[in-house]
């Protein structure tokens, strides 16, 4: 999925962008200096156990957010609206993707629990000013994610696989990028794996699950995230009546500053 | 090289049984809790130049210590006797190795200064601790280390490439490594380079040019640590009338706790 140029904008401008349907894409470069969330709306009875499944799977998904039924603010991750903050939402129906939509009002009742989770787009532009050069954003794709052989702990219906985001990189950015994301673990912290695919189940990765695929150099490592789709497997296998999430890679831009949230 | 069996032995009685001449091998794993170090002495007319050399080099050469001419110990290290506290010195002529002894006392003079540069055994024990296996230490062999095809900066008659020590890791404990090392920058810090070998210059993992080569298994991938042997090729280089040093794996045990040069 190409991304539309309007990358470098400010946290008020890439909002506006997407709060009016302007910006429908990635959110990857977006707003650089902004923690941004995955997204997950529940029906108030599963709320409980998706909490769990969270807490229990911190580097997957690291709570950030969670909202009263009906509220469709979070005060405490800037002046949003997540009806309409977010670039593309996904609709589901008993673990099924039924809609893809720019916008929620529709669908929104006073039933609804959000959930919002880090994302590593929230440290991507600390590697980038560290001088480690991010392929995805160079070559204005979504971030490659992949399904693993890795396991999520259970919480009620909620279970699956790992899902991870790759990074192709040299031995020694891997390295520093190891050392810098260990500082955000509200964003999945440092790597989960690196190197062979195949010891993670990854057959192809030139064929990811969600987003685009990108080269792996001949002098480059993969570097693999836990990524917070890791929840859209966990919402196929627990089937809820609905559901609302982001669009893979593009994500809710909250107002909280990334240097919130670092540890060091 | 075989390693005797006096592993796991406090450091007073480690450094009692080298002082006697007892235990003449590989330090990996003796003392753990206590920092070791590479050892490098020289005439006075080179002092500046190799200390100049460590400055500009100070991941592969954190100096630790540095002595006065002519004094064998080193308050700040210990009470030690730099002449007799080491299980194996290599001395050299003109940039080549002419002999290996368990003791100095008979070629110690007054213009002679001493150089003490931390060493990664010093954090061995903490990624042990921290369930990483080591497999040198398993096999109770000396760390392989390797001639790179990295340069250090130059300093006077010192330069030449950098050298490195392996450790074959899974995936998820080189990354767990990576960020208990970066604690450790008086140790050598976090590694220089993980994955292909061939990318800095060593053509067969099988043939390390210090030490005693280690298996790697197919789910594991060589890390690599800058190494203090650096000095050693830059003493090749610049060939001075005399020269002693460490041999290979056979470091300085200081009386200096780790948890003394650790960062956070």
């Amino acid at each position: 999925m190409a991304v539309p140029a309007v990358r470098d904008e400010s946290l008020e401008q890439a909002r506006l962008n997407i709060r009016r349907g302007q910006f429908r894409g990635p959110t990857a470069g977006l707003a650089p200096g902004y923690v941004q969330g995955n997204l997950v709306i529940l029906p108030r009875t599963y709320a409980d156990d998706f909490r769990n499944f969270c807490l229990r799977n911190p580097t997957p998904c690291p709570l950030i957010g969670m909202s009263e039924p009906g509220d469709p603010t979070l005060a405490a991750l800037g002046d949003l609206d997540i009806r309409t903050d977010l670039p593309r939402y996904r609709v589901w129906k008993s673990g099924v993707v039924v809609d893809e939509v720019t916008d929620i009002g529709s669908l929104w009742g006073p039933d609804l629990v959000t959930f919002v989770l880090g994302c590593s787009f929230t440290f991507e532009h600390v590697l980038a000013e560290s001088g480690i050069p991010l392929r995805h954003i160079q070559e204005r794709r979504n971030v490659a994610m992949y399904r693993t052989s890795m396991k999520t702990a259970p919480a009620g219906p909620f279970h699956g696989p790992l899902v991870v985001s790759m990074r192709p990189m040299k031995a020694t950015d891997a390295i520093r990028a190891i050392q810098i994301t260990t500082r955000y673990p509200l964003a999945h912290g440092a790597p989960v794996h690196l190197g062979a695919p195949e010891l993670i189940g990854i057959d192809d990765l030139m064929a990811p699950d969600y987003g685009d695929a990108v080269d792996v150099a001949p002098d480059e490592i993969p570097v693999f995230w836990a990524c917070g789709v890791t929840t859209q497997v966990a919402i196929e296998q627990a089937k809820p009546e609905t559901c609302i999430t982001h669009a893979p890679g593009c994500m809710l831009i909250t107002g909280l500053p990334t240097t919130k949230i670092a540890l060091l």
